[in-house]
């Protein structure tokens, strides 16, 4: 398995302190080999380890025992820890850009995006809506067809919607989007998590998943034709559940993934769970592609004190995933 | 203090079985006396221990040592575990006015209550939402000036909005009514919770609590100018906070109950973290009133397997709750 490539985001957010701090666990933790894209000052700035300028992907399994290796994105700006500018999105887009070229063609068997300013990167004409529509359009995918996954160690979710206000919820939500996003998670528990029959659980959008249509309408006329759809295709899918009781021990022993119609109802019962281990996994990609779930951190940049946890976990699910590919492949 | 009044709930539901596996671990949760409300024969339906009719609630304490003390109704109807009917609804709730009536006059401390079944109850023509609207009228306190806590033993949350269709949420908002249950919860803190100097979070509606706008208004148009009147009133809020950080064990440390827009944002964390021990409290009422977080469960009720924990807590909450307002008179 070739190495993974991981984005060190934007630098000078916790990126680079968080992806150094995961390198120097790399034993302890099991981490599969990987090399950093992005600005070696950045990490110097933050990190005293050893760091290993590399020209070609094919050498970071070498060096990746003595050092973190690292594929230079050179951008010439200034580099002050919590100080975000123009030049650091510029290094860090051209950072995410080369790794998922190298994930194309193979180079690296997966990446991993540690998190970019958003507001530095529409600055500089960013078009897209983050660094997951960027990635989908490089390798061919329309945004609708990719998922976000929230994975921690005993439970996954998978937002139907993620950025709507909530008003905007209810009339963003199809049947045919429930679905695609429900077939998009199967597909990536089989292909990337090992699970040849995966079991989905799809909560109800409203209190006690309507009570019948008493208390909302959304789980008669949309998320229980989404069942049926989903089942005629042979997907074993639970639901629609009431959401707040679907999230305790003994709830999530009974599925592999959740499906969740808005943000809120997907990312509290992880970040509650496993605020500092959660992983945000994109699926339906041809490419592996995992990040922490966590911003930049301004406000704790350069200070030595980022927790690399989430970033360790993503490390290592982007490498388990990567191999499976390799294995059904 | 006076033992605590605790109405079976349903006859035919989990009720008496849990009410009574409380009482056989009384010494080892260190419960204060109580005495059930209700019918006997629901109770000798699904429990093999000691019971002991008693006609003064002044009674119970000698009893309670020795055998559940029991304040009996008589309905008259067939008792059967699983399977409700109107004559076991009118027992609920003569039981529920009952327990209210002795706790009004100083009788009983406080109240408990089990969980009743609605269908029944609204068949015989109940005419209020719920056990607390009932228990707000009896008590002479609109409706709206209460609110329901969920209390577990590591976040307590209060919802807003409770049985609202999800699309319906927004407009159901309002500064007056977020201010009014923050006001109302605040109090209850010092009164029932013995904390001074309380801490409220208020949630944000929106994703990232809106983003400054950019992911929708709910946030600037209703919950800022409601923290604002509320710190005015010398209560501290911090907030609108993203919901999805805010319940987190680090988060959780940082505010006494939080305040939530809707009721899945509430009950989706406390669920997932005290599934078994959560407590329904009612704040706002001239009596203390908790209760187990649960319904009738009528599909295992008789089984023998349903779970006193959340309802020995309810129990000692209550308990403890009355005790502080004695201290307090």
């Amino acid at each position: 398995m070739t190495p993974l490539a991981v984005a060190l985001g934007d630098p000078a957010g916790i990126g680079p302190e968080v992806v150094a701090k995961a390198w120097a666990v790399r034993d302890a933790a099991a981490l599969p080999a990987f090399f950093a894209v992005g600005d070696p000052r950045s990490v110097a700035a933050v990190w005293d380890g050893p760091v290993r300028r590399i020209n070609d992907p094919a050498d970071a399994g070498a060096v990746f025992a003595e050092a973190l290796p690292i594929l230079q994105i050179d951008d010439g700006g200034a580099i002050t820890p919590g100080t975000p500018n123009t030049a650091g999105a510029r290094c860090a887009l051209d950072a995410l850009e080369l790794a998922v070229g190298l994930a194309r063609t193979g180079a690296a068997s997966g990446i991993v995006t540690a998190p970019v300013a958003k507001a530095e990167l529409y600055a500089i004409g960013f078009a897209h809506a983050g660094q997951t529509e960027f990635i989908a359009e490089r390798c061919g995918v329309a945004a609708e067809n990719v998922a976000m996954m929230l994975a921690g160690p005993t439970l996954r979710t998978v937002p139907v919607t993620i950025h709507v206000a909530l008003r905007a919820v209810p009339q963003a939500l199809s049947v045919d989007l429930i679905v695609s996003r429900a077939r998009t998670t199967a597909r990536a528990l089989q292909r990337d998590f090992g699970i040849e029959a995966p079991r989905l659980a799809i909560a109800g959008l409203n209190p006690h998943a309507g009570e019948k249509g008493a208390l909302g309408r959304e789980e008669i006329d949309l998320i229980e034709p989404a069942i049926a759809a989903l089942r005629g295709e042979g997907i074993a899918v639970a639901g629609p559940l009431p959401a707040d009781t679907m999230f305790h021990a003994r709830a999530r022993a009974q599925y592999d993934a959740a499906i969740c119609l808005y943000h809120d109802q997907a990312l509290i019962p992880i970040k509650t769970l496993h605020f500092d281990e959660g992983v945000n996994v994109t699926l339906g990609l041809p490419i592996v592609r995992t990040s922490p779930d966590h911003g930049t951190a301004f406000d704790i940049a350069g200070r030595g004190i980022a927790v690399e946890q989430a970033t360790v976990a993503a490390i290592r699910l982007a490498g388990e995933c990567a191999a499976r590919r390799i294995k059904r492949a």
